[in-house]
This record gives structure tokens, C-alpha cells and sequence, in this order.
């Protein structure tokens, strides 16, 4: 990473929003924080906003250091700042970490100002409709009236829909990266079980650890063992690791015999380390419940139809978790709901962590798409 | 299940090996015993047996009940029968339950004689090659010098190409369906985290849970809800579950919100309360360390030189846990090393677990094929 590429260091801000927050599940979150950084400058018609929504585990340190010395930069790094393709000399970015999350927005470890407790268990179940509110709310404070484009991978691309279905008039460009409209029943089966993992881990307190003195570590570490296959290709594990041991030969006992469980089993160890497992719980859940077509009888065409954003889909071959047809779902339903729509079928070996990853097609592609939104913003 | 295609009521055995098993592990198990069931009547010529080799949590109940109001027959009874493809008027048909099993035969739930105490963590490795040396000694017991056929489903499979490889005299049919030459990355990645789930069970106390009063429930429960998620495909599940409710609309909450989330924490209920946490970890370690070719650097075709069976490969299109690839592996091998074998790669919706269905042309295949091995056997 070259110094004259990267953003640089950067500091994280803290927008407070004293108004109350009425959530779909009938919840109403009384006030609430939302940590955020942002890159480059908002030009004079503040029509240069790019929002970043992140995924599962993602946050708002989107891009740059905090200190030199930090050993990784921001997690769209890659993507965003001077002369990529989310270029920061002609974009001013948004990165946000959603409610309910564990770097500084407020979340199920946050203090309830109601109690002087940490929320634990009582904080309520938040939706990618409510994440989209509450970032609709930063935009305000920010003074942003419509976003260039709303852009984000996996459940972000779910943001960036729903971006374009409750807020038309506010976003110009929706990009969604091996994303999908709803969840299959393999998908949510899998995040059930990570649940599981983390609910039954004696540890858990029922999600009122913070004042156990303890953490649900192992179920922590196993549902991120298991979010990290489902990451991967198969074929690319296989490149990766395939069968390599960890001693040159069979040692026929349970510590790590293959350099792939060494592999998952440090991830794991790293995530439970640094992660809520609460938001956790929570991050799953929205992928979940996010359905558009749910309030039209399962019709994506018509929950699509108040969109006027124009739309970039993008998926990777490899990728098994929101696999193309996924993808192919979306435009289909675009195109029917007459929406300008572009699509990118993107050859690829790293599965679904592709949208996180610098094959050359799809930086050329996000280079390409971007560099004439940049146009629109200029003209 | 009319009454004329069951074998009707049936009655497990035991064998007693008293000659002590050296392990591929090279550990010595000094004794030990065979849980079995045999249906059908092995000819004069003693030419018509075939062995059953089970999967991961099967066992020697192949085919029919132990009593007439049994809920369930064996787990192949779909399969093994009079007039089923696997006809037991024409074949003596050997089910075994493998060593390390938790269904009679000896594994980490028996008594070790020399303590007097339940084996648990003390139990050693077991791997297929030792599978099927003890299998063999099983078939000196019952007069058996060469089976017509051996047969398994994925880990069964194994068996039956280890059968083919360390004995080829003594096996005419080698049918391996859905399985797999060795486990790929993912394959053991998957079987990582099971067992990760288990061992980090603060009851499995290091395996010696029997002394305890506890058992591994929590970690047994999310290892078989995994181990579900990847015996089914996507799209079997979409059909069967997609996105239904357990009540109608949202609950927001973690309590079961979909109907796949409830199939799956039964299933994991069910198998917490009947199956050894010891076993299942034997088992996958048993998937895990399969792999012929090891031996000789990698090349499955030297691996399977010796062999003189006769083969007959079968995959399903959506088993995605051992893929149509997978088994293609296995048939170019094969055709490599100028063996006779026979490839079908069935069109099923079922996954992995179509091998314990009843699919039209699966159904068909093994008849046709067997009802040629019963000719050979007559002949």
C-alpha cells in the first residue's frame, strides 16, 4: 500500500441523535449513537456522499490507520481512498457502524441511560430497515441530501436496497455486492446454528454476560469457525490449505493435525476476542428478517418499484453464501421493475469474501462504474 | 412398507475378537467386539454375502424392526429387503456396527477390561483401513472368504474402496455412493468445527464425561445441526422450508422464528440424547484421514492398482458435501488404473442424503446393477 493511495490516518467521530428511533420490531430506542469516519470532502452541492454499509462483522474504519504504526488499515482499504476506485480525491465517504454494533455505535454493550446497565439481553432486534433510518438520520446531521451512491457487500448490499426502496429521492446509485434480496433456508439455517452455539454456551448469562465477569467465548469462536467456511470456495480452501498437515505426518490425535484447523481455529480465537457476542446475534438476525417482498406477497418486482436509484449488482462465481443466481435474482426483478440496472457475473476463486478481495476484474469494474458517477457528481 | 418387502423382525449379534487389532495408529486394541445383524441366507457356495458399511451415525440395524411396533426400521430398510435392490432372497446381507461405535460394538462408551472403566478419551483412533481389518476378521467368523459386494454411502463408501484395495480377493463388487477419495479442505473444516464444538463442551470433560453424570449435549446438538446443514442442498431445503414462519409474521426475537430453525434444533435434540459425543469425534477423524493415495504420493491410481473388484460409483447432482467432482475423481482413477467400473451421477434435489432415499433412478441403478452381481453370485 502505497502512502500516496491510502487516506492516511484517520479518526473516527461520534454523530448523537437525542430523538427516539421507532424500530420495526414496535421497539422504540429512546436515543442512540452511531460512530462514523469519513474520507475526502463533501463539495459545495454536497453531491459527492458515498455511504459504506458494512456486513456481519464489518464497522465504520473503512479505510486509513489510526496511528502509522497501525498493523492493518480500515477493512475496504483496498477499495476506498486517492485513485481507487472509491477514489477520495473525488468522493467524500461516509463509513458508518450500525446499530446494535460493538466499535462505538450504540449497541447491546452500550450503557442503557434508562438503568446505568449495559443493555445485554434488553436491547431490542434491529433491521436493516432501521439500520437505513438511522443512517438516514447521520445524512441529516451531515447535511447530505442524497447520496452519489450507497454502496456495500453482502448484508451492505442489503442496505443499499433498502436504501433505494424507503429513500428513493436520497440515493443516486445503489451498489450491491454479493448481496441477495432475502435469505435462503441454508443461509439462515447456518446463522441459526451459530446462534445456538453462542445462546447454549454457558457464558452467554442469556446475553447479560457483561456483569458475569465472563464471555461466551466458545460459542463466539465456533459460530465464526463456521461464518469463515461459508466465506471461502471450496475450491479455494482447497488451493489454500487442501490437505496440508500441520507435523508432515498423521499424529492420529484432536490437536490440529491439518493446517486448515490451525487456520480456522486462529480465526476464531482472534473474532472471540474482539467481538460482541450479542452483536453477533444481532447482525445475523437482520440478515434474517430482511425480505422486501415480504409486504407484497413475496413480490421483489413491487417491493422494487419506488426505487429510482440506478443500480450496479455484482457477484462472484465462487461464492456458495450469496451465490450468483442470488444475485441474478435481484436484476431480474429490477429489469422487470424497469430500473437501469447493470450486472457483473465476476470469475472468481475466493467465494464470498471475493467482494472484500482485489481480483483485477472487479476493481476495474467498481473503477469503471464509479469513475462515471463521479462525472454525474461533478457535472 | 408392505409386510413382504420387510425382512421383518430381526436380531443383532455379537462377535468376540479375543487376537488383538493393531491400529493404523499403531496402537493395539487387545480385544474386542462386533455389534452385526444378517439378513437373507448365505448359499452353500458362500457367494452371495455383501456387507453394509454405515456413515458417519449409522450403525448394524440395516433393515428391519426388532419389534413390530417399532417406530423406524433400520436405516436402510428402503434398500435391503425381499425384493429390494438388495434382495435378501438372494443375498445374505452382513450390517456392522463399526469399532468405535456407540451401538454395541466396542467403542469409547464400553468397558476397558484392563481398567474396568468406560474407555472415553483413552479410546484409540480408528480409521477406515482399521475398519475394514476388522471387518474382515468378521467375515472369517461367518465363513466368509470373498463378499459378492460391499457396500456403502459416503464414510461407507471409504470402506468399500479400502475393501477393494487392502483385500482384493476377497471383494467381487466394490458400490461407493456419494462418497469421496479423502475429504477435501471444507470437508474437514466442516468436521473441525464439530468436533471443536464438542471439545470445548465444558461437559465433555476431556471425553471422560461417562464418569461425570454430564454429557456434551450443547456440543453434540450444534455438531449434528451443522453436520444436517451439509447433508442437505440449498435448494432441497429452499423447497421444503424456504422461508416459513413458525407463527405467521415476525416475532423479533430468538426464540424459533423460521421453520427451518426448529427442524434443525430437533434434529440436534434428538441425536444429543441417543448418540455417543466420543463416537461422533472417532468418526470424523475417521473422514479426515482416509486418503489411499497418501501412501503413494498422492497418486490414487497406484492407490487402487491392486484392486480387481469391479466398481460401481454413484453421486447425486446436489450433494455439494461430496460432490458429482469428487466422485469423478474416484472413476478417473479407476479408468487410470484399468479397472472395470460403472459411473452414475443421479439427478436428485436430496444432497448428500439422497443416498439414503428413494430417488427413481438411484432406486433403479442399484437394482439392475446387484440384480447382475446376484447372477454372478448363482452362476
Amino acid at each position: 500500500m502505497s502512502e500516496h493511495t491510502s487516506v492516511g490516518i484517520v479518526q473516527a467521530q461520534t454523530a448523537v441523535f437525542d430523538t427516539s428511533l421507532a424500530l420495526l420490531s414496535g421497539a422504540i430506542l429512546p436515543s442512540y449513537q452511531l460512530r462514523f469516519e469519513t474520507y475526502g470532502t463533501l463539495n459545495a452541492a454536497k453531491s459527492n456522499a458515498i455511504l459504506i454499509c458494512h456486513a456481519l462483522s464489518g464497522h465504520h474504519h473503512v479505510a486509513g490507520r489510526y496511528q502509522a504504526d497501525d498493523k492493518n488499515p480500515g477493512w475496504w482499504d483496498s477499495m476506498v481512498g486517492p485513485g481507487k476506485p472509491i477514489d477520495t480525491t473525488r468522493f467524500f465517504v461516509v463509513g458508518v457502524n450500525n446499530l446494535g454494533g460493538c466499535h462505538g455505535s450504540t449497541g447491546p454493550s452500550s450503557i442503557n441511560p434508562l438503568t446505568q446497565q449495559p443493555w445485554g439481553s434488553s436491547f431490542p432486534v434491529v433491521t436493516v430497515e432501521d439500520w437505513v433510518n438511522s443512517q438516514a438520520r447521520l445524512a441529516d446531521q451531515l447535511g447530505i441530501q442524497r447520496w452519489a451512491a450507497v454502496i456495500g457487500g453482502s448484508l451492505g448490499g442489503m442496505q443499499a436496497m433498502q436504501w433505494s426502496i424507503a429513500y428513493p429521492e436520497r440515493i443516486a446509485h445503489a451498489l450491491m455486492i454479493a448481496s441477495a434480496p432475502k435469505l435462503s433456508a441454508q443461509n439462515i439455517a447456518f446463522n441459526d446454528v451459530a446462534r445456538q452455539a453462542i445462546i447454549t454456551d454457558p457464558d452467554f448469562h442469556g446475553g447479560d454476560f457483561y456483569t458475569q465477569a465472563t464471555l461466551p467465548r466458545h460459542g463466539l469462536r465456533l459460530a465464526r469457525m463456521l461464518g469463515h467456511i461459508t466465506y471461502l470456495s471450496d475450491d479455494g480452501m482447497g488451493e489454500k490449505f487442501g490437505r496440508l498437515l500441520r507435523s508432515g505426518d498423521y499424529r492420529f490425535g484432536y490437536d490440529v493435525e491439518f493446517e486448515i484447523e490451525s487456520y480456522l481455529r486462529y480465526q476464531g480465537d482472534k473474532f472471540a476476542d474482539t467481538f460482541d457476542a450479542n452483536t453477533y446475534l444481532l447482525m445475523t438476525k437482520a440478515l434474517d428478517y430482511f425480505d422486501p417482498a415480504k409486504e407484497h406477497d413475496g413480490d421483489l418486482v413491487a417491493a422494487l418499484r419506488p426505487a429510482t436509484a440506478h443500480f450496479l449488482v455484482a457477484s462472484f462465481t465462487s461464492d456458495w453464501r450469496f451465490s450468483p443466481q442470488r444475485s441474478r435474482e435481484t436484476v431480474k426483478a429490477l429489469v422487470a421493475a424497469d430500473k437501469q440496472v447493470a450486472y457483473a457475473e465476476i470469475e472468481s476463486i475466493h467465494g464470498h469474501d471475493a467482494f472484500l478481495m482485489t481480483d483485477t476484474p472487479y476493481v476495474n469494474l467498481m473503477r469503471a462504474y464509479l469513475s462515471r458517477v463521479a462525472e454525474e457528481c461533478a457535472a
